[in-house]
């Protein structure tokens, strides 16, 4: 049998999780993992081991393959090129993926498509800082253009001074700024869409996603009293997106629900913590959607298997030992998610799915879990 | 992170579905393959390649093993004696998996216990086998005690003529034989049960299990129009093996329904084919787990998910490309599961599950996409 190999560039819990979907799919998973003991090198069917910046690794990782795809924005313009000369698609796109990598990008493409942005401006200079901070009440949210993630490269300013570190890395080469209006938000919404170069997109349910110090915290699934007005706006303009963007795999749009509007925050051309529920929450896992996607086979039922679905995220602690957590664990309906990672405190290192007709008490056993695994010290035993 | 080592004896689909449930649950699975290319090598997180009988390879699959379990039930005794002297758990032990090895044992086992037998006698002689047939009007079932399945090892019989070749290959120090009564069943049934060495024994729903050419084709989950009684009895049934034999792990006790009654089959100690449906129609599959108990963790839920899945297995025919046959599926919500073997006819190669409300929809839907990835010809895309 003749498997196709699908190439994927990052070595953490998202390739990971990609390999068992690969593995039923009969689908060869190959990672390009930073080290041995990386997160995804042991699941995954094969793995190079090497930086994207290494091009050995990423000659030796696309020999063969049928697709190559990315689990992180970080990916060089030279890995494109390395992809193109061999003949091998690279999705999604550079085009594409340049949304997700470039928060100034993203900003003017949802501009350009009419869709619901804050207020924004590129932040070159201590000037357009202060403007921006007096035209919208002295406060304002500071970001990289490039290079954040979970609450990083992004800063809430009440004054130009408290940008100048910025502007001078900036001015040094470092990632270009932005800055934006501070919504009011009520809550946080995550609507994804999965796309396949036929341009056949199926949606996912609208999620609710609660983030604590800037990182995803907990899920639910669909977001609850969401109208369906509201649903169907936060889909289309997913759809909208992924389409006008000519994303391929998985989209995750990250919004602040202002009142019974929406309005963008982040895009993510990945498979996405706030669409973790769906390995046991839907009827395609947003892992094997990828998948699908990128191979542009027809894409998987997006059904909720459900009423409820909640993910709680488990974040290292200071002495955890995860598997010893399985022992303690009193809730034989909850699925468990570990990452193989290291465990440092605040990193995620895994987290849990609970189903259900009941919500608060889907909530409650996941937190009750998503506690223990994070805190047990190892016994020794399994 | 400290992961369990779960190491497994044998290579094949069921080794290789218990990956994906390893992979989340933090442990690491390694693997005994026969050779480099066998379905669970690259899905395993650790491959050691060799033949149970290779004492240096079976040495290094148990060093630093937590536990050894194994995927078929051709376990060499000094398997268990070099798991023994290393001190790592070999389970199920090699006393409760003598009942799956050999039919004889098995037989014996049960009337002990009182279960439901049919007439049954060790068959050592041409005369012990006229009296069988002519005490059971002249028909009935002949079996090698050891070594058989899918249909082989198994003979029906109408004289004792015909079991000459099996019982001078018995004399000359082949597998001995036992003859039963061929039990008139409306239908075969199969109660799953898991069971750790704590003692904790869950069981999932009793289904339905149709064999065509003593190869397991379709499962329904539960079994349509069983009865409550009956379906209590057979999981009673089940349990009480599970805890008399001290079984530990998935165990599968294959039954004959008669009527409003069961009579006993077969018994594997192992993850089954009749429960491959609980990948995708159970809260916890039953590779996930076999390995919670074989690491005597608390055991998942066996809740349904749905009100049924249907289960068709996918067997190989001439010129089968089973990983082209995705593009071809027309049902979004049909479950897909291939074993990355090498295709030949009549091979098992994969399988698929399909929930749904409707039995006769899901059925339908679930034969159509098997016969769709059995027959497609290799289009060379993927």
């Amino acid at each position: 049998m003749t498997a196709p190999i699908v190439a994927v560039i990052g070595g953490g819990q998202l390739a990971r999780m990609m390999a068992g979907p690969a593995t039923e799919l009969g689908v060869t998973l190959r990672v390009l993992v930073e080290s041995a003991d990386a997160a995804a090198a042991a699941s995954a069917h094969e793995a190079v081991v090497g930086m994207p910046s290494d091009a050995d690794a990423v000659s030796r990782l696309l020999e063969g393959a049928d697709v190559v795809t990315w689990e992180h924005e970080h990916i060089p313009a030279e890995v494109f090129a390395a992809a193109a000369a061999r003949g091998v698609p690279a999705l999604p796109s550079a085009a594409a993926l340049a949304h997700a990598q470039d928060k100034i990008v993203m900003r003017a493409a949802m501009d350009r498509l009419g869709l619901p942005n804050p207020a924004w401006a590129p932040a070159a200079s201590h000037e357009v800082i202060e403007e921006f901070l007096h035209a919208h009440g002295g406060v304002a949210v500071l970001k990289t253009a490039q290079g954040g993630y979970d609450g990083k490269g992004v800063r809430i300013i009440r004054s130009a001074a408290e940008a100048d570190d910025w502007l001078a890395a900036a001015a040094a080469g470092g990632p270009p700024l932005l800055i934006e209006e501070k919504v009011p938000f009520t809550r946080e919404l995550s609507a994804q869409v999965a796309r396949r170069p036929s341009g056949e997109v199926v949606a996912y349910a609208v999620v609710d996603s609660l983030q604590r110090d800037g990182v995803c915290a907990e899920v639910i699934a669909p977001a609850p009293e969401l109208s369906v007005q509201l649903s169907e706006q936060a889909t289309a303009l997913a759809v909208t997106i992924a389409t006008q963007l000519d994303v391929v795999g998985m989209l995750a749009v990250e919004l602040f629900q202002v009142g019974d509007a929406v309005v963008i925050n982040e895009l993510a051309m990945r498979p996405h913590n706030s669409g973790h529920w769906s390995m046991d929450g839907a009827v395609t896992s947003q892992f094997e959607q990828h998948l699908r996607a990128v191979l542009n086979v027809p894409l998987g039922a997006t059904a909720v298997t459900a009423p409820w679905t909640v993910m709680v995220n488990v974040l290292g602690g200071e002495r955890t030992e995860l598997t010893g957590a399985l022992a303690e664990v009193p809730h034989a309906d909850v699925k468990i998610h570990l990452y193989g990672k290291d465990v440092r405190p605040g990193r995620k290192v895994g987290h849990v799915n609970v189903r259900g007709a009941d919500l608060e008490s889907a909530l409650s056993r996941a937190r009750e879990t998503a506690d223990i695994v994070r805190d047990l010290t190892n016994t020794g035993d399994v």
